[in-house]
Protein backbone atom coordinates (compact mmCIF):
# COMPACT_ATOMS: atom_id res chain seq x y z
CA UNK A 1 0.00 0.00 0.00
CA UNK A 2 2.79 2.12 0.92
CA UNK A 3 4.59 1.37 -2.52
CA UNK A 4 1.24 2.56 -4.15
CA UNK A 5 0.74 5.56 -2.40
CA UNK A 6 4.55 6.78 -3.32
CA UNK A 7 3.45 5.28 -7.02
CA UNK A 8 0.50 7.37 -7.37
CA UNK A 9 2.39 10.37 -5.88
CA UNK A 10 5.44 9.97 -8.73
CA UNK A 11 2.63 9.69 -11.85
CA UNK A 12 0.13 12.17 -10.40
CA UNK A 13 3.18 14.70 -9.97
CA UNK A 14 5.07 13.62 -13.36
CA UNK A 15 1.84 13.47 -15.13
CA UNK A 16 1.09 16.88 -14.15
CA UNK A 17 4.86 18.62 -14.65
CA UNK A 18 4.51 16.93 -18.34
CA UNK A 19 0.61 18.69 -19.18
CA UNK A 20 2.38 21.58 -17.87
CA UNK A 21 5.62 22.06 -19.91
CA UNK A 22 3.62 20.88 -23.13
CA UNK A 23 1.61 24.47 -22.55
CA UNK A 24 4.18 26.59 -21.32
CA UNK A 25 6.55 25.08 -24.21
CA UNK A 26 2.77 26.35 -26.29
CA UNK A 27 3.11 29.69 -25.15
CA UNK A 28 6.90 30.26 -25.58
CA UNK A 29 6.48 28.68 -29.30
CA UNK A 30 3.27 31.43 -29.43
CA UNK A 31 5.58 34.09 -27.76
CA UNK A 32 8.23 33.75 -30.44
CA UNK A 33 6.38 33.26 -33.20
CA UNK A 34 3.49 36.02 -32.31
CA UNK A 35 0.74 33.92 -33.76
CA UNK A 36 -1.56 31.65 -32.83
CA UNK A 37 -4.16 31.34 -35.56
CA UNK A 38 -3.96 27.91 -35.85
CA UNK A 39 -4.94 27.53 -32.19
CA UNK A 40 -8.92 26.83 -32.05
CA UNK A 41 -10.28 29.22 -29.05
CA UNK A 42 -12.63 26.57 -27.98
CA UNK A 43 -9.90 23.65 -27.81
CA UNK A 44 -9.05 26.16 -25.06
CA UNK A 45 -12.82 27.10 -23.95
CA UNK A 46 -13.60 23.46 -23.62
CA UNK A 47 -10.24 22.23 -22.35
CA UNK A 48 -10.62 24.76 -19.37
CA UNK A 49 -14.74 24.03 -18.58
CA UNK A 50 -13.46 20.98 -18.68
CA UNK A 51 -10.37 21.33 -16.54
CA UNK A 52 -12.81 23.14 -14.39
CA UNK A 53 -15.24 19.92 -13.82
CA UNK A 54 -11.81 17.90 -13.21
CA UNK A 55 -10.74 20.18 -10.36
CA UNK A 56 -14.14 19.91 -8.97
CA UNK A 57 -14.16 16.08 -9.38
CA UNK A 58 -10.74 16.49 -7.28
CA UNK A 59 -12.00 18.39 -5.03
CA UNK A 60 -14.52 15.81 -3.82
CA UNK A 61 -12.17 13.00 -4.24
CA UNK A 62 -9.49 15.12 -2.40
CA UNK A 63 -7.09 14.39 -5.25
CA UNK A 64 -4.54 16.58 -4.37
CA UNK A 65 -2.52 16.10 -7.84
CA UNK A 66 -6.07 16.63 -10.15
CA UNK A 67 -6.45 19.63 -7.88
CA UNK A 68 -2.97 20.88 -8.79
CA UNK A 69 -2.91 19.79 -12.49
CA UNK A 70 -6.13 21.35 -13.44
CA UNK A 71 -5.40 24.71 -11.33
CA UNK A 72 -2.46 25.45 -13.55
CA UNK A 73 -3.49 24.09 -16.22
CA UNK A 74 -6.63 26.56 -16.24
CA UNK A 75 -3.43 29.40 -15.78
CA UNK A 76 -1.71 28.20 -18.38
CA UNK A 77 -4.57 28.05 -20.90
CA UNK A 78 -6.18 31.59 -20.09
CA UNK A 79 -2.72 32.87 -20.78
CA UNK A 80 -2.45 31.36 -24.23
CA UNK A 81 -5.81 32.35 -24.87
CA UNK A 82 -5.26 36.13 -24.02
CA UNK A 83 -1.94 35.98 -26.25
CA UNK A 84 -4.11 34.18 -29.11
CA UNK A 85 -6.79 36.95 -28.70
CA UNK A 86 -3.87 39.77 -28.92
CA UNK A 87 -1.96 38.17 -31.50
CA UNK A 88 -5.16 37.49 -33.72
CA UNK A 89 -6.07 41.23 -33.49
CA UNK A 90 -2.76 42.52 -34.22
CA UNK A 91 -2.46 40.43 -37.78
CA UNK A 92 -5.79 41.71 -38.40
CA UNK A 93 -4.85 45.47 -37.92
CA UNK A 94 -1.95 44.76 -40.16
CA UNK A 95 -3.53 43.15 -43.08
CA UNK A 96 -5.46 46.61 -43.07
CA UNK B 1 -22.84 8.60 -0.33
CA UNK B 2 -25.57 7.88 -3.46
CA UNK B 3 -25.25 11.16 -4.70
CA UNK B 4 -21.65 12.09 -4.50
CA UNK B 5 -20.97 8.58 -6.59
CA UNK B 6 -23.68 9.93 -9.17
CA UNK B 7 -21.98 13.31 -8.87
CA UNK B 8 -18.59 12.46 -9.84
CA UNK B 9 -20.20 9.94 -12.64
CA UNK B 10 -21.80 13.38 -14.19
CA UNK B 11 -18.79 15.91 -13.74
CA UNK B 12 -16.24 12.48 -15.21
CA UNK B 13 -18.50 12.43 -18.04
CA UNK B 14 -18.99 16.05 -18.76
CA UNK B 15 -15.17 16.90 -17.79
CA UNK B 16 -14.76 14.35 -20.79
CA UNK B 17 -16.73 15.36 -23.16
CA UNK B 18 -15.45 18.95 -22.82
CA UNK B 19 -11.87 17.79 -23.02
CA UNK B 20 -12.93 16.02 -26.09
CA UNK B 21 -15.01 18.73 -27.71
CA UNK B 22 -12.31 20.67 -27.46
CA UNK B 23 -9.37 18.51 -29.16
CA UNK B 24 -12.37 17.46 -31.92
CA UNK B 25 -13.15 21.82 -32.49
CA UNK B 26 -9.16 21.69 -32.89
CA UNK B 27 -8.81 18.81 -35.36
CA UNK B 28 -11.83 20.32 -37.57
CA UNK B 29 -10.14 24.00 -37.62
CA UNK B 30 -6.84 22.35 -39.00
CA UNK B 31 -8.89 20.33 -41.35
CA UNK B 32 -10.59 23.51 -42.36
CA UNK B 33 -7.49 25.41 -42.86
CA UNK B 34 -4.87 22.71 -44.13
CA UNK B 35 -2.72 24.59 -41.35
CA UNK B 36 -1.59 23.42 -37.61
CA UNK B 37 1.76 25.61 -38.00
CA UNK B 38 1.13 27.66 -34.55
CA UNK B 39 0.36 24.37 -32.72
CA UNK B 40 3.26 23.51 -30.76
CA UNK B 41 4.17 19.50 -31.54
CA UNK B 42 5.99 19.76 -28.01
CA UNK B 43 2.35 20.45 -26.67
CA UNK B 44 0.86 17.48 -28.11
CA UNK B 45 4.02 15.40 -27.28
CA UNK B 46 4.13 16.61 -23.50
CA UNK B 47 0.32 16.36 -23.17
CA UNK B 48 -0.14 12.97 -24.60
CA UNK B 49 3.03 12.00 -22.38
CA UNK B 50 1.39 13.23 -19.03
CA UNK B 51 -1.84 11.53 -20.97
CA UNK B 52 -0.48 8.27 -20.77
CA UNK B 53 1.05 8.65 -17.21
CA UNK B 54 -2.70 9.52 -16.19
CA UNK B 55 -4.11 6.36 -18.03
CA UNK B 56 -1.95 4.68 -15.59
CA UNK B 57 -2.44 6.42 -12.49
CA UNK B 58 -6.85 5.77 -13.42
CA UNK B 59 -5.62 2.02 -13.92
CA UNK B 60 -4.26 1.95 -10.24
CA UNK B 61 -7.28 4.19 -8.84
CA UNK B 62 -9.31 1.90 -10.94
CA UNK B 63 -11.36 5.15 -11.93
CA UNK B 64 -12.97 4.57 -15.47
CA UNK B 65 -13.11 8.38 -16.03
CA UNK B 66 -9.68 9.25 -15.83
CA UNK B 67 -8.85 6.12 -18.20
CA UNK B 68 -11.49 6.67 -20.64
CA UNK B 69 -10.86 10.62 -21.10
CA UNK B 70 -6.85 9.91 -21.49
CA UNK B 71 -7.22 6.82 -23.80
CA UNK B 72 -9.64 9.24 -26.08
CA UNK B 73 -7.36 12.54 -25.98
CA UNK B 74 -4.00 10.13 -26.45
CA UNK B 75 -6.33 9.32 -29.68
CA UNK B 76 -7.03 12.64 -31.07
CA UNK B 77 -3.84 14.17 -29.87
CA UNK B 78 -2.19 11.63 -32.55
CA UNK B 79 -4.64 12.69 -34.53
CA UNK B 80 -3.41 16.18 -34.58
CA UNK B 81 0.09 15.57 -34.83
CA UNK B 82 -0.38 13.51 -37.62
CA UNK B 83 -2.02 15.82 -39.45
CA UNK B 84 0.39 18.73 -38.22
CA UNK B 85 3.20 16.70 -39.88
CA UNK B 86 1.08 16.57 -43.38
CA UNK B 87 0.31 20.16 -43.61
CA UNK B 88 3.51 21.68 -42.15
CA UNK B 89 5.07 19.07 -44.60
CA UNK B 90 2.63 20.33 -47.54
CA UNK B 91 3.16 23.67 -46.60
CA UNK B 92 7.41 23.66 -46.91
CA UNK B 93 6.54 21.77 -50.40
CA UNK B 94 4.73 24.73 -51.52
CA UNK B 95 6.96 27.41 -50.75
CA UNK B 96 9.90 25.95 -52.60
Amino acid sequence: MEIDGMLLTILGISAGILILTGWIEQIYKGYKTKSLKDISKFLMIFISAGAILWLIYGVIVSDVFIIGTNITAIVLMMIVLAMKRNYDRLSKTNQI
